[in-house]
């Protein structure tokens, strides 16, 4: 956007007007709704009364806290991981690549309730021995994590869950031991499921140049 | 990952042995940390006591309620736009595209206490009318959220905020007048900042032919 010498009139919440540098882009409401810009593609696991292992997809989701590490993830009250994540008081989050993109869609469609989801999938249960939860054995990557909070907002409840621990398939890893993400193949919700993109810069760095 | 007949003894939180269908992929554990996969970047906009506008850029983020819509958003207690935002219960959310990568860099790494970001990322700041806050007027969307609940996790505090509305940039809506996710240019980050890839399909649908 060229930065040019125009000033327009703005108003403020307080009610004041004020001159502002530039033009201003003419930005359109499209009323008050969550939407994803983007959001993460999240397979939360957990184990039901019974102990069987079930799977939902989740995109309400994100890291939350550096120390402890931490992640939220929202889920409704409906959902029968709800029950199981506020029984066992944990949850792992499976992270999927590009090429389960279809099963993953599908663990968001049914219930456990009804349906042994991950055998309905073709996905393997391993269960972690960090947290009372299962994970995703073919996706490249799990959270394991143990409830510290949870908020009712509304619709959903998100619950903050404490990383104990991340693990990556090993293939995936790169040279200094840390995930290569060109390998790892994970894709976001944005108007649909899309993959991750070209490689712009590095972050805490391009911007010193500003 | 081709499925297949062999059976894996595998151990699980309450230390029972189960046979699992398929091979296990050899996972390595990297530890118990905050890692993105993906992140959001999105950019927070707040004023401070002074009135003067601020911004910074936050990963830790993400969308948690459906009803009423909600974004989260987490900071850390030293950063300037902590006070604004727990003074003025009040932030909105600008989402960049990949043409301010450098400058979304920027606004991470420079304290608003010592700098107007603005002005010196070349940006303009637009004060919202619904809620006491201001958004960068050269990015295509914005959240305009007013604080609901406040979430003291350890590093980080986690602002939970009604979105009270989204504005898109005209430019960038499709004929439906919903967001064009190829347009916006959207970014992410996963080990550095990385563009939206290609897509892989409707989400809610292509699971269905599991």
């Amino acid at each position: 956007m060229p930065q040019c010498s125009i000033l327009t009139r703005v108003v403020n919440f307080a009610g004041e007007r004020r001159l502002v540098r530039g033009r201003i882009t003419l930005k359109k409401s499209i009323g008050a709704q969550a939407m994803s810009f983007p959001a993460p593609v999240w397979v939360v696991g957990t184990y039901d009364a019974e102990g069987r292992p079930n799977v939902m997809t989740a995109a309400w989701a994100g890291i939350c806290c550096t120390q402890p590490p931490c992640v939220a993830v929202s889920l409704r009250k409906a959902r029968y991981s709800y029950g199981n994540v506020t029984a066992r008081q944990a949850f792992t989050i499976s992270v999927p690549s590009e090429q389960h993109v279809k099963a993953v869609d599908y663990l968001g469609l049914v219930s456990g309730r009804e349906v042994d989801k991950f055998a309905k999938a073709g996905l393997t249960a391993v269960g972690s021995v960090l947290v009372d939860a299962p994970y995703v054995n073919e996706f490249p990557v799990v959270m394991e994590c143990k409830v510290l909070h949870t908020i009712e907002i509304g619709s959903h409840t998100q619950f903050i869950g404490e990383i104990l621990d991340i693990k990556v398939e090993e293939a995936m890893l790169g040279p200094e031991g840390s995930p290569d993400a060109e390998k790892l193949g994970l894709f976001v919700l944005l108007n649909g499921y899309r993959g991750i993109g070209r490689y712009l810069g590095e972050d805490f760095s391009i911007g010193k140049e500003m």
